[in-house]
This record gives structure tokens, C-alpha cells and sequence, in this order.
């Protein structure tokens, strides 16, 4: 089968046999994958990994220990944990520290033919939601992840720096607390892609949104959390979706007089994002920016680093 | 009156008359203060104030709007706000973009043979509690911010880092939970100093402490945060009680992928801590290494910097 595969000369296409499952595991024909700012990252060395890029998809169950779940329609959380450890026992196997990860740390990923997933981190998807939204079900996940940690009220003032792929969906998320968000960006076309009832602020005019409630840094860059913690009031939340290693113009000293409260924000709960899919409160649709064939290759990854490009989708048998 | 001001010129003794009371505030004669780590902050330009240090005391009121309260043994919160704006309106009057603080801005502080302060600022003290403790009010307030900003649940692994003036008290303040406390700090002394029940750890053997649910930064120096982010589990908590401006060892990368969260923690409530004062929860009278008269102007600076001080006491009329 064909896979995108990231090895010590940087990515490239190959040709290998499918993957084969591992005990509890199933074996995952890809349906559609979606390029990650993270893909992006690891390909310039975040994590050491080697190995088939690609950890957003939709696919369908070819071969799995229970028979049922062949031919279904699924999406899967990319944390595959050890089930044993004391981090998996005491409810925190996003965390399991022998944790492997679809396309990013030691488990080969989605942007090839076929996968392999523990039976556990499948979730089937509703006739009603297409693949081109269903694809979306790991970022929206990640974005959730945010209500997840925090109370957000709905008479709260939020505001989301950067209008990427993340910051798109969490601006949407967030909106549905009926919060007041205005969303952050350099560029004229991110800002224009935020849904009505979300303001779209240029960076220029940020300052205005000072004494926010929570602020969300999803720029990827050190001078979001400096930003953020201009914009935040005292006792205020930063959640940082960012991973960057700098702070820019962050001071801890700020954190402490203003007691700020700052979340570090990763991968979140697949089954209440189906569910919004479902019911049709977020459409992700509006953000894909391109469909590329699998056999594009590194083409993709470029494809999604070039200015103005939104989400990138893969098709494994385009 | 004598009063240890801090001027250009750095601090020394001077003699003027006492302060005047503006509208609303009590004239308050101080019976002890107390010199903390903020004090020598100061001196070294923190907060760029300018005028009498001090925060920590006990005083007498002798002039008041209300005269019910002459003659009171008074502790008094160092914030004063304008009650006027949003912040102040929001129920933070603490974080009031226009408060003064007690020797620290805008505002003469307790380093002195008299101060004044609103009288809202004022809680009376107990017959019961001596002015030895009675004077650790302040910082036993800011040990208790950590319970009102985080729930710690009787069963959680705390570590305290840093055990100085501050560390002391949060570790004693948090062993009243019932939770596992460690305190670690370099010195032997300050490791003996910690009361029974709570582990001393010496920072070579602080990497056992890993996987700990709340880990406290009180050391003061920038290597505190990394030695907590490399302490405190998945998901767990960092309250931060240092003021230092660089990250040292620690990153925001792994703030996000371990889902940290970051808790900056300043000034707390008066009353729960004249509360345990009075129950004898707490006696930091084993904290106090000297008691010197104001007299001895920045030589009670000195003193507290000194090795192995602790809690220096200053006496306005010896």
C-alpha cells in the first residue's frame, strides 16, 4: 500500500504491505485523512518520530478481534495507551507515559491505505455525518478538550488568537456557550472565515479586548501567551494550545501579581464531537481549503503549509 | 516618627510626622511588623516603590472614622482599592487597577512608628492571639490563597519547593487537609524547621517526589518552575508564589502535552487565617529568628537576609 513516511531524510513516499493489527487491535482502511499544523511540526523534528505521518482520519473496520465491528464507519482517538500503568489506572490514559500515538509517537499513521488502532480507541459515526466533517472529529475533539478544564460561563468575554485550523474550530466551539468570542488574526481571509456571531478582531486592534475572561492562544507562536496574558483580567484563564518553547514577551511575574490561571490543552473527548457533528451545531466544512491525492506525497505537507490554506484532505484512494 | 524609607538613595531612617489619614481611613500604631522576601524586592528596585517598606503587622487603631474602633488590635489587608471601578465592582477589589498596597505602591507602609489604612481594610485581632503571631497574618493569608484557588483533596501528594519564610507556612497551611505534604529546600535548616508530619526532602532527592498532584513553587528563583514541572503529574497542578521573570528548565511544550495547569497565587483572606491563629492550627512562632527595634533602619534588611534567618521581627517602639 502506499503510506506518507517520514524517515531521517525527511518525508517521502513509499510502497509496503499493510500493516498487521496487534493483539485487541483492528485493522483500519483509510476513507479520508486530514493534514495537522502537528504533521507539519513533526516533520521538522517535534517528537523525534519516524515513522507514516498522519493521526486525523475517517476510515472503515477491515479485520478487528470482535467481527461485529467489521465494515463500520469510524474515527479513532490517537492515544493508544498501555491499560496498566498507574496513570491508565488512576483514569488518565491520554497520559500513559508508554502511551504510543497514530503518527506521531511510535504507531504508524493515517496518511496510507490502511492503520491499526486498539479496538477501544474506535468510535463508530453516525450515518448523518459525512466523511468531510467526520475527518474533523480529532481537532473538534481537541477543541472541546478546552470545556473539558474549564467553566466557561455563558456571560463570559472570550477571545481566540490565531484563526488557523485549531483556533477556526475552537472559535466555534466556544460560540456554542453562548459566550461573547471574537476571534484574532493577522490575515484578512482567517478572519473572514470565522462564522457571523463570532467578531473578527485584526491584530492590530487586539488591544481593545483587554480584560477578557479567558483567552485562548492557539497561534503557535511565542507571542501568543505575551498577547493573552495582555488581554486576560486578573484571576483570569489562558488556555495554551500553542507548543511553543519560548515565552516572547510572557512574564511568570504578571502570572503571579494578576493570579492568572493558565491550562495547557491537548487531544479531547471524540464522542460529544461526533455528537455536535451530528446535530449539525459545528460545520467544519467551510475550512477545507483542498482535496490532494495520497500519492501527492510530500505535496501535501506543502500543500498545507502554503499561505492561505486552511485543511488539507488526503484521499488514500485518490 | 521613625520610619525605614526606601528613596532613590536606597533605604534608611528617617524622622517626620506621622501620616495623615485620608477619607474613610484609620491611623493605626504599629505594635510589630514583620520583614519579608517582597521587603528586599523592593530594595533591589522591584515595583520601583518609593516610600516606607513594610506590610506585615499588628497595630493599634488610634484614630478612626468610626470610633467604635479606637484602641482595637487591628491586622489589616495591604490592597487598597478605589471601589469605584469594574474590577473593583466585579468582587476584586484586590486586583484594582488603581489600588495602593501597603508598602509596596503608593502607599507608606508598616516600618514605622504609625501607618493608615481604610477601615474596611481592618479585621480585629482575638484576646487570644499574641502579637508574635498575630503579625504573620498577611503572609499566612497568602499560604491560605492556595486553598481558595485550588481544591486539594485530603488523599492528593503535595510538594512544596522552597522553604523559606512563605514555604514554611504553605506547608503547614496545606498539611491541615490531611494531604501528603513534602517540603524540599537545599538547606538542612530550613528542613528541620518543618513541624512533624510534613516530609523533609533535601533537593538531591527531590526527583522521588515525581507524579505529585500539586506541586507549590515558593523558592523564589527561576530553577523553582522547572523542578515543578518535572515534579507535578499529568494534568496536575503548579501554584506559583515566585515572582521571577525567565522559565529556567521549564517549557510551555510540555505545559500543553502533560495538560498542566499553572496557577499564579498572591494575596489571600485575613479572616480564615486569625481563624487558625486562634484555634492554634498553625503557630509560626518557631519562624522567628530576631527581633530587632525599627532603629536599627536597613540594618533589619540585613538581618533578614542574613543565613539562616527566618522571620524577622521589627518592634517600632524598642
Amino acid at each position: 500500500m502506499l503510506a506518507l513516511h517520514l524517515g531521517p531524510d525527511g518525508p517521502r513516499l513509499i510502497d509496503r504491505p499493510p500493516p498487521t493489527p496487534g493483539p485487541g487491535e483492528a485493522l483500519v482502511r483509510v476513507r479520508l485523512a486530514g493534514v495537522c499544523a502537528t504533521d507539519l511540526e513533526l516533520v521538522k523534528g517535534y517528537m523525534g518520530f519516524e515513522g507514516v505521518l498522519g493521526h486525523e482520519f475517517v476510515g472503515e473496520v477491515e479485520a478487528a478481534p470482535d467481527p461485529a465491528w467489521r465494515g463500520r464507519r469510524v474515527v479513532g482517538d490517537i492515544n493508544a495507551a498501555c491499560g496498566a500503568c498507574p496513570t491508565c489506572a488512576a483514569g488518565r490514559p491520554g497520559h500513559c507515559p508508554r502511551r504510543t500515538v497514530l503518527g506521531i509517537q511510535g504507531r504508524d499513521g493515517a496518511f496510507a491505505a490502511a492503520l491499526c488502532l486498539p479496538l477501544g480507541n474506535l468510535h463508530p459515526v453516525p450515518d448523518g455525518v459525512p466523511d468531510e466533517c467526520a475527518v474533523f472529529v480529532e481537532p473538534l475533539a481537541a477543541a472541546l478538550q478546552i470545556l473539558e478544564q474549564v467553566h466557561l460561563r455563558p456571560s463570559a468575554r472570550v477571545v481566540v488568537l490565531g484563526l488557523g485550523r485549531l483556533g477556526q474550530l475552537i472559535a466555534r466551539v466556544l460560540a456554542l456557550t453562548g459566550a461573547e468570542v471574537a476571534g484574532v488574526a493577522r490575515s484578512a481571509a482567517s478572519l473572514a472565515r470565522l462564522p457571523p456571531g463570532v467578531r473578527p478582531v485584526p491584530l492590530a486592534d487586539a488591544p481593545a479586548l483587554a480584560g477578557a475572561d479567558l483567552v485562548v492562544d492557539a497561534t503557535g507562536a511565542p507571542e501568543g501567551l505575551g498577547l493573552a496574558q495582555a488581554l486576560v483580567r486578573p484571576r483570569g484563564q489562558i488556555v495554551l494550545k500553542s507548543t511553543t518553547h519560548d515565552l516572547g514577551r510572557a512574564s511568570p511575574v504578571g502570572w503571579v501579581v494578576d493570579e492568572l490561571t493558565l491550562i495547557g490543552s491537548r487531544c479531547g473527548p471524540f464522542a460529544p464531537a461526533l455528537r455536535l457533528l451530528e446535530r449539525g451545531a459545528v460545520d467544519p466544512r467551510p475550512l477545507i481549503t483542498a482535496r490532494r491525492p495520497l500519492r501527492d506525497g510530500p505535496g501535501l505537507l506543502e500543500a498545507a503549509a502554503a499561505p492561505g490554506a486552511v485543511k488539507v484532505l488526503v484521499e488514500p484512494g485518490g
